[in-house]
């Protein structure tokens, strides 16, 4: 069951501004301000830059030629079970839309956050595989990402944006506006025999 | 949110198989016996035929070339709110598995089931839209369908297949072995303010 856990933790807000290229950045406050890379953008908020080192950065991407022993390190380090190399490399490619989180130090990056939704194109969305390394916890990236999730959905027009959510992490998403069980309905799963 | 309701009873089993084309059948025990169809098929049980007219068949399919009005008129029947054709149509394209159950009455057919499934082509997929006509209710249909639509999916090696049940429809599918909440993991929605 472990491939759809989600690790985070909800204590910051975190800053997510475009750069030209399209990328969403979170920059380091010594570089530059975060309410000059927020301003403008409805998703954006205080960055906390309390334990990040000078010179460090933050950016997400939907590029989805990641390494995939890259990817599997990082899902090592919460504790999934591997999966086959061969399914994660085609359910990348059969998403709809594919995000990774990098830590920027120089010239060196580092997969610190990963997520990918299915899709219909057009009604909803699903999460799937939503992880953040445990050295980035507790900094306010998780909801960074997912902000930078929503605004990309958001822009594709799907308006229904669904998850499974394990407990731990249920005050998390509820606190970035996801609703258990709205009117009733539950998550309900199918597995063979 | 009234687009990924259901509406089923889980009164009767229904049979199920292949016609060499590879569209499933249930056939009316007027014309073949329910053992005879449902020989060698795991997914196939006892048809009931009770209120159903001499010479009357369901046939399953995976075409995507459905008349949407005739798509519209269904969802109608079962009092569910009207979207966007446009939108409709994307999403059935963009589906990894559309169903359409029909029932056929010589050279004539009617659209009575249609349900459609996004996914990562690997690991996942999610059924939306599922619906059975109010008419064709209560006859084991809807567990013919869904029966259908397990078998393909695991066809295509998906081993995790989910959805998101109204209250009225949860033990419907539990009937069918799906589980709500497994694990306390939680379906979650996000919708746009």
């Amino acid at each position: 069951m472990g491939f759809w856990k989600s690790l985070f933790s909800s204590s910051d807000a975190a800053a997510a501004s475009r750069s030209p290229k399209g990328d969403a950045w979170v920059e380091d406050a010594s570089k530059s301000s975060a309410e000059t890379l927020g301003a403008g953008n409805p998703y954006s908020s205080t960055y906390g830059v309390s334990d990040y080192r000078q010179g460090t950065r933050i950016l997400f991407s939907t590029e989805r030629d990641i390494d995939l022993y890259e990817l599997e390190e990082l899902c090592d380090a919460v504790g999934w079970s591997r999966r086959p190399m061969r399914k994660v490399k085609k359910a990348i490619q059969y998403s709809f839309l594919v995000v990774s989180m990098w830590q920027v130090r120089g010239t060196q990056r580092r997969l610190v956050g990963f997520a990918r939704a299915t899709s219909d194109h057009a009604f909803n969305a699903t999460l799937w595989d939503v992880v953040v390394h445990p050295d980035c916890q507790g900094k306010g990236l998780g909801k960074a990402m997912m902000k930078y999730i929503i605004k990309k959905l958001r822009s594709e027009d799907i308006s229904n944006i669904t998850l499974f959510a394990d407990p731990h992490v249920l005050d998390f998403y509820r606190g970035m506006g996801f609703i258990a069980d709205p009117e009733g309905i539950r998550g309900m799963f199918w597995y063979p025999d």
